[in-house]
Parts: C-alpha cells; structure tokens; sequence
C-alpha cells in the first residue's frame, strides 16, 4: 500500500538536531521510502492532506508493564511500601492470564491514541500481551520479568518462557523480546550473571529496574559492596544491548559506568515523582553523553500512557528542581521520546525518526487545535502544549492503525467492557 | 431553560470532602435548581444522558493572563531575564489592543474545552478581554494590571480604567472586576497604599504577584527591610478579599500573615519550574490551612491553559521534591481547582461546586476514553490520568457553551486565523 502525507509540516532529523520542514512523505509498505520527491514506480493508494498537521516519528514509551493500565487510579496517594504490598502485590496474585490480555489492550489504546508507535514492557502475562501487540498492529518489545537467585527452578522456567514465546513470535516483524531481570533486590548476584550469559548467548537485550529508591540502593551497597549499577556491571548485564529503568539515585561514579557501557537510562518522571522516589539527574546524564530515553512506567504509579505527558513533565521538573530555566529544552526532550528510545530498543536504524529506508511508524497531529495554536514553534509546543488529543492519525508499519480518535484494529467498546468486568470481578472499583 | 443531566456520576461536596455519586442534576436557567429529586414546577427543555459520563464543577483557573496565548512557545529554554527582557517584553511592545483581543480569544477556546468555566486574568488590554469574555459566554474575573510610584499620573490613569470598565460590564454577571497591583517590584509602597484604599473604598478585591523569584524576595528585603508578602500587609493590600499567585519563595513568618490575612495563594506549578523558580511550598501552606488554589499562568511561560495538567502537576511534583509519596492527595488538589478557587475569587457562594442554588458552572467528562478507564477512582483519575480531552461538554452560568469538542459561541477558524496573522505579523512564528 502506497501512502502519500501530502505538503505536511513534518519533524525531520538534520545534522543531529530535529527540524520541521513542510515536504511530501511516501510511505510503501511497512518503509518509508521518500521525503521531498517521489520515489520512482511508487503506486499512490492513498493521499492524506497536510494541511494544518504535523508528522512526527511515533513515540516511543520505553518502559512500561501495560497489563497494570487495569489497576489505573486503585492506589493513590500511598507510601511505596503501603501502595506495593498493600495494594498492588494483593491484586497481582489475583490475575488471570487473561485480565493481563485485557489490560495490555488498555495500554495499547491509550498509547495508540497518543501517538506512541512502539514500547517496551516488563512483565509475566508476556503471551497475553504478545497476543494483544499482534492483534493491534502496535510495535512492542517485551522483556519476561524474571526474578530469581542463582540457578533456581522458578528463574529457569522463566527463560524458557522468554525463549518459547519469541520463537513463537519470530514471524511478526512488530515482536521483539528482551530479557528482563526485574531488578537487583529480586534478582541475586548469581541469577543476574545467568541472566546475563543469557542474553550474550541468545542474542538479546537486557531491560532492569535500577536504582530507584534510596532503600534499594543503600541495601544493595550494604549487601553487595558496590552500587546496583556496579552490581549489574560486575554480573556481566552491561556487556550487550541495555537499558535500565529509573536511575534516580546514581553518583558520578554510576553515571561513568552507564556512559562506559553504552548503557540506555529510561527515565519514568510521572512514575519517580508519584511513589515519592524524586527525580532522576536527567540533565547530568545528557551532559555525560548517556542515552537517555522516556517511559511511563505502569499505569499503577503515574497514572497515564500518555507520553506528550511525560515530555512535558520532563521539560519542567528539572527546570524546577534546579531553579535552571535552561537546564534541558524541549529538542533534547522530543529526542529523548523517539530516537533515544529507538536506540535503547535497539530499533534506531529502523524506527524513532522519519527517514527514507525506516519503518513508517508516524504521528500526525491536527494543529487547528488551541494548544497548538499559534504555532510560532512546533517543537517546544510538542514538549509544553500539547497533551496528546492532538493525535488524529497513526501510522504503525506502514498500516494505518488509528483515525480521527478510533483505533481501527482494536474493538474499543469491547475493550472498556471487558477491563469493568475485571474491576468488578476484583473490587476494585471504589464505590 | 432546564436541563437534566440523568443518570450521572457526579462530584459533589459532602461534608467537607468531594464524592462521587451517581444522580440526577437539575438547572434551571443559570442555576443548579436539583440534585437527585426534580425540583417542583420544573420545566424539562433538555436532557443529557449521562451514561458513561462523569460530571464536574466547572474548573477555576485562578491566575492567567489570556491575550498571552498568542506568545504561545515564542520563547522557550531560556533563562528569565532572557526571556522577559530579550523576548516578551519586545512582543509586548508591539501588541496592538485588537491582538490582545484574539489572544484572549484562543485562551478561552482552549480553556473552555478543557473544563474551565472561569478565569482570573491580570493584564492591561482589560477592554478586549472583558468583549472576548462577554462575547464568549466565559465567566471571568479581570484584574487591570497597575504598575506605579507613589502617586504618579500613570497609576491614576490606570486605575480610572479599572473603574470604567467595571461600570461598563456591570449587566453582565459573567464579568467580575478585581484591581491588580502587578508585584512589590513593580509598585512601590505608597502605590499599594493607594491601591488599597481604592480597593476597600470600591469593595473591589485585590490581585497581585509576589515572592516569585528568589530576586525578588531579596530585592524587597533589602529595600524595605520586609518580605514581599509582608510589605503588602504593611500597605493595607490585604485587609480585603486578597489573592496572591506564586508565593514560591516564602517562610514561615510569610504564611503566618497569609494565614491570618485570609489571602489566598495561587499557585502557578507549571510557570514557576518552567522559569527555574521553583516549587512553592503547597503541602505547607495547606497544612497551615491557607486557601491554595491553582492558575495555569500565561501561555508564554507554561505553555498551556489547562487545568488538568496543572492539576497533574500539583499532584506529582510535591511527592518527588519532598520525596514523599503522600504529601498531598489528589481530593485535595481537586479542591484547589475548583471551590478553593472559587473563593479565591470571592465567589464561593456561587461557583465551585455541585449545590443547589449555586451557578450552572459545569464539565462533563466521557469515560469511556483509556485514559478514565477502568474508573477505579474517578476523583484521583482526574489528577492522574486525565488530560482534559475527556470534557465534552461544558455550560457556564446554565448554558451550553462547548459540545463534542466544539465551542458553540466562538468561531473557532476565524480565531485561528487572526492569531496566525498576528504572529506573522510580529515575526513571532520561527520558520
């Protein structure tokens, strides 16, 4: 299927930097495969006016465990201990698998209808979720979560889970898997080591929690001697593709061995800020040259997929923190949301930005909108106007898969219904 | 004309504290004239269906400068004074009444559809807003900008303008007139005396910035040897209804005489990281029971006009500065939004909440949208997961306004088309 954004206002990378360019984009297939001029013998199938849009590479949420969007707003305003196993752990125990299938389709809805194209997930449910990405047209990489210590069984059994559900997957060019080793206070030494000869072994990436909260750290050091990022070097977790979530509370030395290692840090602003975690030294990490990348983390602790959102928390909490107007912009930002996420995945020569020969995962936003209006900069009304509503079209492998607010794969009704059984099935719903 | 809202999810007072209930909600013209039984002799004319719907008190942007808009990312990333003097102080210069006039246009646009049904603006071009206002069917409270020494001609021309315009408007009951002292460094002493007087010989409320900026606070101590809060206590501003936006740099002494003043704090979460000011100490000020409520603060120094982001932040930002996840709750800040900003504004007794007798100021928010799904918590889902495009109908002062995401008393292209024009007009749009 041919696809032409017609005399569009488009994000377009130059030198480094992105820019906005009013052009031509023609999409084949699942590529894109001009900008500015038609590529020669292009079959024209359809024509999307440019005209008051903007076409941007789709987002990428890097961390995410989309099954949690059914237990959205159940634990509010809770201590972390009180919100984990109070809260959240109780209704985990509860799950069916296929509850986990319902709510990775809620994740994926709200992502879609915000303009992400493509996440990264952490969980268990990760034949449910697979499942979910299929139907749904959306690009995923799943991580099984493992946890474990040394060689045990229960650690060997989700590997081979990992191991069975990408070979079932090997066919559907939207599905890669990572390892996930859930993070070092549930993973030990010993198991991260496995974990990491694993990975080296298979070929995979390797997605962690790290140093997210002060406890976490002081433990791990009291413990093991060396900080959970020190730890997760020594275990052999660096040595391929990375990516660590939170890295909230890290020193230079930290800093120094994710730089070293090529190690991606996935900042989640909504998800540290809300459990009381504070925030990540996002701006020193960028002056490190450290690929900083967004998530969401789980709908439980932030409580949105929405990463218009968590640009604009990113744009201004440093700001804040510091009392620095200019200690991070909103270019840096919008890099950090497409190109820097497709590199923790992996993924940059193939998605995170709209270049010939790159899959045509894209965004188009309707700028007649009053949050985009007037338009004097489109890349900072990105970051700190716009909230997501803006979306009216995405494009995922080169298939259209939302429009004008409906998401055409996906049973939305259905959707809702099913995941208000759930709630109720498992009270829940606060009356 | 009456309308029932059937069958809704609404939020309503209940001894002190929101909840959500589902009921019936009568009005009657301009009033809310039932809840939950139909008033006698009520005359049904509409009835909306609130299957799926939630209702709420119409938001309460408490401080905001509307023609602003039009300066919508025209400088972001900077430092303040660059952004100030390099910047928005030029643009000022050159803004012709008509430009403020469609700036004040597209805020209310973006206002109204996110689920404000009142503004407080402070500003010179109080004429134009005031039409935009009137013509629009928005409830606004509008403070004219006063900046002065002593008692200087141009402070007295000001303020005959305040008084003109009040008279002007005094049919419309939409239209409320504040007088607005800009700030401690910009009045002098003897100038807020005079203001003050004004302010109680008129029965006029007060409005006014203070304890922005670190700069701020030190200037003013080391000029009258106070803060900037108490030396607008030692000039008389709060001796009436008085409210104070930012206060991010105060100390105990400050809140004390907030306190005991009764002056309401507005606080600006979004402006006061975007220019590197800072966190206000909002946990503290609630603690101490000082009325806070919540502004979006101009569109060039946030840059939206949405309460539900505002909302979001307030709610994030404390746990992750204070490092403590139950700070501050989601039923406190939707507090804030709405009747502790009504009475910010002095109207308390009429807007802020779902009560019978009180004004129609009303949002209808639809559920069925993944962002409120699985509606575990709809009062901490719309601090957490909101964006404010679930509002998809609002009436202000008992009409409908805004409907499926269209403005019903604005032309919406037509204002697009004027602030486009202004800004490449001014040169503010960047290519």
């Amino acid at each position: 299927m041919g696809i032409v954004l017609k005399d569009i206002q488009a994000v377009l990378p130059r030198d480094g930097q992105d820019m906005v360019c009013q052009t031509d984009i023609y999409l084949q297939d699942d590529r894109i495969v001009g900008i500015g001029e038609e590529p020669e013998g292009f079959c024209e199938e359809r024509v999307i006016d440019g005209k008051g849009r903007l076409v941007i590479p789709g987002l990428i949420n890097a961390h995410t465990h989309s099954y949690m969007a059914i237990m959205r707003n159940v634990a509010d305003d809770l201590t972390f201990e009180d919100w984990l196993f109070g809260h959240i752990e109780p209704i985990e125990d509860k799950l069916e698998p296929e509850d986990a299938y319902w709510g990775a389709c809620l994740a994926i809805l709200e992502m879609m209808k915000s303009g992400t194209t493509c996440f990264s997930d952490m969980q268990m449910h990760i034949h449910q979720t697979s499942r979910a990405v299929s139907e749904s047209g959306m690009r995923a990489v799943i991580s099984r979560g493992l946890v474990g210590s040394g060689s045990n069984e229960a650690g060997q059994v989700r590997l081979k889970e990992a191991y069975e559900e990408q070979e079932a997957w090997k066919d559907c060019p939207r599905l890669t898997f990572f390892l996930g080793p859930h993070a070092p206070y549930s993973c030990d030494e010993d198991f991260q080591k496995i974990v990491a000869q694993e990975a080296a072994r298979n070929h995979m990436g390797v997605h962690i929690h790290l140093s997210e909260s002060v406890n976490e750290v002081e433990n791990i050091r009291k413990q093991y001697g060396v900080s959970p990022i020190a730890l997760a070097q020594r275990a052999g977790l660096f040595e391929g593709l990375a990516a660590a979530a939170h890295c909230v509370h890290v020193d230079d030395e930290d800093m120094d061995i994710l730089k070293k290692c090529q190690v991606s840090v996935i900042t989640n602003p909504a998800s540290n800020m809300k459990l009381g975690n504070g925030f990540a030294p996002v701006p020193d990490m960028l002056a490190k040259g450290i690929n900083v990348c967004i998530g969401t983390d789980g709908a439980a602790s932030n409580n949105a997929l929405n990463m218009f959102h968590e640009m604009n928390l990113l744009a201004l909490i440093h700001k804040g923190n510091r009392q620095k107007a200019d200690c991070v912009s909103a270019r840096e930002i919008f890099r950090m949301a497409t190109i820097q996420g497709a590199k923790a995945l992996g993924m940059e020569q193939e998605t995170g930005s709209i270049q010939v020969g790159k899959k045509a995962d894209l965004a188009v936003l309707n700028l007649n909108t009053p949050s985009m209006m007037p338009g004097n900069d489109l890349l900072a009304g990105l970051c700190y106007s716009a909230n997501g509503s803006e979306v009216e079209l995405v494009i995922i492998d080169g298939k259209v898969t939302m429009e004008n607010g409906k998401v055409l794969t996906m049973d939305e009704e259905r959707v809702y219904a099913e995941v208000s059984r759930i709630c109720r099935r498992l009270k829940m719903t606060k009356a």
